[in-house]
């Protein structure tokens, strides 16, 4: 059978024991909802969920969720949590519960930042029960004027399904339902805008859920549907529609005569479709080139694969290449300005062809409901036949030189380099938003590695509380090292999230970029506001804590085993890393890293310098 | 000149000077959008706003906001130090300015507290440029569809007035409207409860109100309107109906014979009618009590004051006193559940006059439109010849004596007595959602000194950011000791904003109440969860963190004087409450006071009881 006959075959299954229960009439189990609920998530494998008790959830944390709940600290980062847990566990997604109103409007900045970044997040709120639900009393939480609903109402604008969770006759559908939207990754709205390159995947697909939660909810259902497990499957395309433009696109290869590269976005993560484009890479031998959301979309070690390109910011050899292929194959871009290096991808449409998960545009002809997922296999089939001409392209190598330079002190030019020797394979790398997040693009990451950034949404402190959820998550899909390089003033922002993970036995290496502030706004906005700061103290200033006793002010009455170390000098350095039990990562460790307050990466300085100009400041 | 005629005279001069305006046709001074501003928010006496800095905020914080800036730490905190500082400086407003989308989402918390405790907070959005908002570019800090409007339209179900300054014509005068609405507290909407005992101030008044900020708008505009400072003042009462009411309530305090107590609420405080309550006190000689949300809304030292009415839960002879009085005067009520014993009021409508801000209650008659502000002090004068049967009311002494105990424990019992006697005049305490809350209830506090707690929004870390904006408020207006009393849990969700108050020298006395997690919740909620908690930890429970190192942590650079200490027993906490040095209060001070995690205030056990009833978990 084809793929397509087994998937049907699979949906016909499905849709015969979906309409099995509607005949079922004796003999039905019964559950809770919170325990209809958390049977769907463990079906998903969703071993952790994370959020803060408040008395509007007590009832559900207290059924059998304490086996998998993990309390955060700050009760914004729970979303955060979320986000880092599904990146790393694909095909899972990321559970928050929060309680009404204080709790779930504390995680709206990471949900929004979910929703931006298009990462599956199911946000649980415990709510008053069903009849304070109609009765709208005073109660603590509220806005003190009966609304009851403005806080779905502000959700809505971040969420892709919500549902109120009121009677037991519809629970367990709307449930299935927001837990569906959740995993399918169904379009909900399309919303074009036209300014600057903003090219992008138009189906925002799926971002968080929300189905309420009211406190009376431990009432019982039937747990009959649980039968049947929720469905991954997304539309067919049209088949003739879809068979017409992998002809089409075929026509185009050929006149290129395998003059094509290709570029990977952060749709191919989002979207699921890793394996397709390896696949198309393998039978194609096309060179390939990753945006910075969509760096280890692809193998970095793969030997036809040439790096980042960030429009204007890309270094001059990857550029040339990409910009002067005769077709440029763009699959799952999400053209956003810190992705494209300010709008500055410079490829034409007529040499361009768009894979998208709703949606194809081959040149300027736009195709829709033709998704990447189903036809990539099916191109990848009919491209078979070029690999000797794709291998003709030749591919910069992607290699990353320790620079020479004859100071001590510790550069973003060098440490980039440097840490790139001391990744492995399965290492999960995260990198926060400013120095980081630039400082890692054109460090080869090895083989099975795996980059997490926020660069669209790009929320400071987000690395800290993904760590954590990723580390959860790391070690079920069998991924071995986490490792955050982060800002110290980020940190200062979600620093609370370092003692869960003491107190969950978690092992990341944690990074500070101790560089006394927040040295991205100091670049965006002119330089004259970068030093000697006005007293009493700057606003991209930060307190200098004393991060080597953070871990020891944090861990739980001592009960873990923590290493924290300070390194101020390459010397240093190039020790700690070569140090094989420091490499072994057996337990926490943070290294506060001494860095110049105005050194950057390059690509960060030339990006802000751009920014700075379109946020159009008086200099 | 009556007050009235004082104020008329004042309106007119304040619209003679406004129609001069449109009269200036030269010579006109210019001025920047974001100076604008702040000199407006320099009339009302703001010496500090609060946020972090971010790409879209940068030029407006570059300007002369300097001198009054103040960088938070966790994003979410930002609205919290706004509310404190507005809630100790009457008249004036609490400030907060944040950036485009990460920024503005985790202040939504705290921005929904300020608007359910009606406290008046200025939020300042930096945005993309006004070209940028039209062509909407896929920026990062956006939701990547195209959607500019999605942050406005959530915030606008916590705020009463969003201005977006799009334009020079329009900027100034929508800046005036926003920080008018915010300090008039203009009702907005009204919507009508009808559970339980709410009855409350339907008015909704003023909160939180939002001029964005565009990154373009250093554009300049005349300074002309500066001339005109902003009026605080609210509408009169149409005088023939205010005089009606003014002899109904005198009519019924005739019948009642003098045989007449007050209740004072949150909202005396929030509508600044303090003055003219105290007239009224001072005039009939009644006796006054306050619920917990109203303490210190009448000085606690005064002596016809009997201390808190609670309902239910409050005890007995002053149960007793309030109840069984032939006439209540309830004045600026805000009837949420933990504010009135989960709503046991026992008093019949027909002993009952309410007095609001926008409309006045005599018995089952109300009157709309007849606020307290103006009325109150007529009323005061009608009621001058009560003095002598005012007076013949006995009041209970509002004192708590320290209970004999024959253990070390520090217990709730004990300690809320204790540290009464340690409490000065002109001292502000903040008490945290929790334990201390409840605890400070039947403590009486000494005269002059504020109280701040946040009972109807009740999000836990809340006190912590308060604490911060608070201390630098207390200073412009002559309070001084700041005195925070937390539990363990809450401080580890804003922990770090005892960094900014050690870096500027702030030096609040922190009470951590360690009693290893959430008592309250515990107390909710079922007391087998109480004790042993299953592994790998309770979900109530919280890592035990080394307090002692905490503030060496966060020191920046251990430039500032600081003090911690851990007291274990009555002896330990007796021998440090009464060193003068501590007492001095004139460095930053933490007190680790080690509690039972099962022990809690009397009043927070009977108010869980009721809450854990009405949330209707199974047992």
């Amino acid at each position: 059978m084809s793929t397509d006959t087994q998937a049907l075959q699979a949906e016909v299954d499905r849709l015969r024991l979906e309409l099995k229960t509607f005949h079922v009439d004796a003999g039905v189990e019964k559950i809770s909802i919170g325990n209809y609920l958390l049977t769907r998530l463990a079906q998903l494998d969703v071993t952790s969920m994370f959020g803060l008790p408040g008395d509007f959830n007590l009832g559900f944390l207290a059924s059998p969720t304490q086996r998998i709940w993990s309390k955060t600290t700050p009760r914004s980062t729970g979303s955060e949590i979320a986000d880092g847990y599904a990146r790393i566990k694909e095909g899972s997604i990321g559970v928050l519960t929060t309680t009404f109103g204080v709790g779930e409007l504390s995680a709206m900045n990471g949900i929004a930042g979910a929703f931006s970044e298009m990462v599956p997040v199911l946000h649980i709120v415990g709510v008053p029960n069903t009849v304070q639900q109609k009765t709208r009393p005073l109660l603590h939480h509220t806005l003190g004027d009966g609304r009851y609903d403005a806080y779905g109402k502000a959700a809505s604008q971040f969420t892709i399904c919500q549902q109120y969770l009121m009677d037991t006759q519809t629970a367990a559908e709307k449930i299935d339902h927001a837990i569906t939207e959740c995993i399918t990754k169904v379009p909900n709205f399309l919303y074009h805008t036209c300014g600057g390159f903003a090219h992008f995947d138009p189906s925002r697909p799926v971002r968080s859920t929300s189905p309420f939660l009211p406190t009376s909810s431990i009432e019982e259902i039937s747990s009959e549907r649980l039968k049947i497990p929720l469905s991954h499957d997304i539309p067919f395309n049209q088949p003739e529609m879809e068979q017409a433009v992998v002809d089409l696109i075929y026509g185009r290869v050929k006149a290129a005569n395998g003059d094509v590269v290709v570029i990977v976005d952060a749709c191919v993560i989002r979207h699921s479709v890793r394996k397709e484009v390896d696949e198309l890479l393998k039978v194609t031998g096309f060179p390939v080139y990753a945006t910075p959301m969509g760096k280890t979309a692809v193998d970095e070690s793969y030997f036809r694969y040439g790096g980042i390109y960030i429009g204007s910011l890309t270094p001059p050899d990857v550029k040339e290449k990409v910009e002067n292929a005769k077709l440029i194959l763009s699959i799952g871009s999400l053209g956003s300005d810190f992705n494209t290096g300010n709008f500055s991808w410079n490829i034409p449409k007529t040499r361009q062809i768009e894979f998208h998960s709703t949606y194809t545009e081959v040149n300027f002809a736009r195709f829709d409901n033709i998704g990447m997922k189903h036809m990539l296999p099916k191109l990848s089939e009919r491209l078979r036949d070029f690999y000797p001409p794709g291998h003709r392209l030749p591919v910069p190598a992607f290699i990353k030189q320790l620079p020479e330079e004859n100071t001590p002190v510790i550069s973003h030019l060098w440490f980039w380099p440097r840490v790139g020797y001391f990744f492995r394979p399965k290492d999960v790398i995260i990198t926060e938003t400013g120095t980081a997040n630039f400082g890692i693009l054109d460090v080869p990451l090895p083989s099975g590695a795996i980059l997490l950034n926020q660069i669209l949404w790009g929320s400071i402190g987000w690395s800290v509380g993904s760590t954590l959820g990723a580390a959860l998550a790391a070690k079920d899909v069998g991924m071995e090292r986490v490792i955050l390089f982060v800002g110290d003033g980020s940190l200062q922002l979600s620093v609370q999230e370092i003692s869960p993970m003491i107190r969950k036995g978690l092992k990341p290496i944690i990074f500070v970029l101790n560089n006394k502030g927040y040295s991205i706004e100091r670049y965006i906005h002119g330089k004259y506001r970068r030093v000697p700061f006005v007293p009493p103290f700057g606003y991209n200033d930060v307190a200098n804590w004393k991060w080597s006793s953070l871990l020891d002010t944090l861990n739980d009455g001592g009960k873990h085993s923590t290493a924290s170390y300070t390194v101020d000098n390459k010397e240093e350095l190039n020790e700690l890393l070569d140090n094989e039990a420091f490499a072994a990562a057996d337990n926490l460790q943070l290294v506060e890293v001494m860095m110049d307050a105005l050194d950057a990466p390059q690509t960060l300085e030339r990006q802000a310098e751009l920014t700075g100009k379109g946020n159009a400041y008086a200099a």
